[in-house]
């Protein structure tokens, strides 16, 4: 795993410098949201999402640097959600990536406009045409119309919608298919097929890749399920085996974790199998879906 | 005032016909969010920025219906902010338009979920490009990131975010015009602007526009401010003198009555002066300018 390890170590800090560069800066008026909003975006996060939509792009030819204010705008969203997830009314979480939560730090108010303000920048990031050189303008517009529908009631804030539904509820493995799917899943799915799009794949590289970052998806949010039961509290920075006390349903919970270990395994081989047409082009790719269930954190 | 108030009615009827077809109906799943976005939507708004958008199209010689999809999203950009807006941690308002606010009907976490969701829907409709027939891709892209720019944190979350700060504060005049121009007037002046723009206005017509949107933004910002003093309770649908009642600062309170009203009228006329290069064809936006401060609610 070294080399994948160093693979991302290098595309997270393209993507550490392009954000901090992208967003506007601290020193703006009035400060107080600019300060939360890089807050919660230089967090530690992981950069999933960029980092595969680098990787795509790669994949089908195109370079990282082509798609870069798309992988910013998706590290952007990624935030919003977080900090919305977290506020007192939803997960009410103190605590994330080891530093205390978005609403801790500025306050309810800043978190609520820190997150709104987040999403809005990512469609500004998306929509400037200043930051796409030679790009397409009708590729840029479907692939905004893309992470718009990915991220809304049919995805994203569906999932999540669902999930505080099911809250202290005894929930059925569909219902937590459908969020994990949603809540997750059509983010990290919207980031391949978008970055493939920008990227110029033909439409079976973009079919391809669509299968390959549902799969995914799914992998990651199993192994999410899987780390907090068994993951290290330290590592991982947060509160662990809240999702039992909460009584959230997880993969582990109603699957068992042994089955749920098969089946993010699963999920893995099954994104892997949908690169074979790239051909060695895909070890990336290949390697980035390892690691997501190779992970301890 | 008769053919205005029947060029405003018919206007809306057409917004609301567009916003009902567009905005996903309740019976999709989850309902709670569907249900919660569409109650706001249509809970009795005045429709003023896409009325603008509309009249701006049809004055740059553009039709009604080839601007649609913005009018709406404008519609659902607006109804985003109020409702995070009346939320307990900002504004905490139990009313609006005579009606419980979204989180005093939805709860707070499906409150702050269909603001994300109708934000988020602004940017899916704008950037649908079946929506937009023959209009250029780079135009309906310019657009997303000019009204991305105003809604943003340089605009209309700048303005929140200020506002809050001087909640039981003094406010000088430069504070409050920053958060009038911000709050409110970055959105109306972004309906008018990217209307003109979609509607394949010349420079000199977007920039005529630009001055047009900014003082009409001012305008209806003071008369909100002196309604909410001189208002009919009844009218407004929403409890007033709550500014006087927060100590927020409200031109009224920092200028007086007279002097507040002699500015609306001193903005309303600004705009209408913008306006000369189109004739006769500048007759809506002109009477739209003076309803903005006849208007009793």
């Amino acid at each position: 795993m070294v080399d994948i390890q160093r693979y991302i170590q290098e595309q997270k800090a393209l993507i550490d410098e392009a954000l901090a560069r992208y967003l506007p800066a601290e020193e703006h008026y009035p400060p107080a949201i600019f300060q939360a909003m890089r807050y919660s975006v230089f967090a530690g996060g992981k950069r999933v999402r960029p980092i595969l939509a680098l990787a795509v792009a790669e994949t089908v030819g195109a370079t990282a640097d082509d798609v870069l204010p798309l992988a910013c705008a998706l590290e952007c969203i990624h935030t919003y959600s977080l900090i919305h997830d977290d506020l007192p009314a939803l997960d009410n979480d103190d605590y994330r990536r080891g530093r205390l939560t978005n609403h801790k730090m500025f306050g309810e108010a800043n978190a609520i406009l820190a997150g709104d303000g987040l999403l809005t920048f990512a469609f500004e990031l998306m929509g400037d045409m200043r930051h796409w050189k030679a790009m397409p303008p009708e590729r840029v517009l479907q692939v905004m119309h893309e992470v718009a529908y990915a991220i809304g009631t049919f995805g994203m804030i569906g999932g999540q919608v669902v999930d505080l539904q099911m809250e202290r509820q005894e929930v059925d493995l569909p219902t937590l298919q459908y969020i994990h799917a949603h809540k997750t899943g059509a983010l990290i799915r919207a980031s391949v097929r978008s970055a493939a799009i920008l990227g110029g794949g033909s439409s079976a590289e973009v079919e391809a890749l669509t299968h390959y970052g549902t799969h995914i998806g799914l992998a990651f949010q199993i192994m999410d399920d899987i780390l907090d039961v068994r993951g290290d509290e330290q590592l991982m920075g947060k509160a662990l085996r809240k999702d039992a006390e909460r009584q959230k349903a997880t993969y582990p919970r109603l699957v068992g974790l042994a089955e749920s270990e098969a089946r993010a395994q699963k999920a893995v081989s099954a994104g892997i199998a949908a690169l074979e047409l790239f051909g060695e082009r895909g070890a990336p790719l290949r390697d980035l879906a390892q690691f997501i269930i190779a992970r301890d954190s």
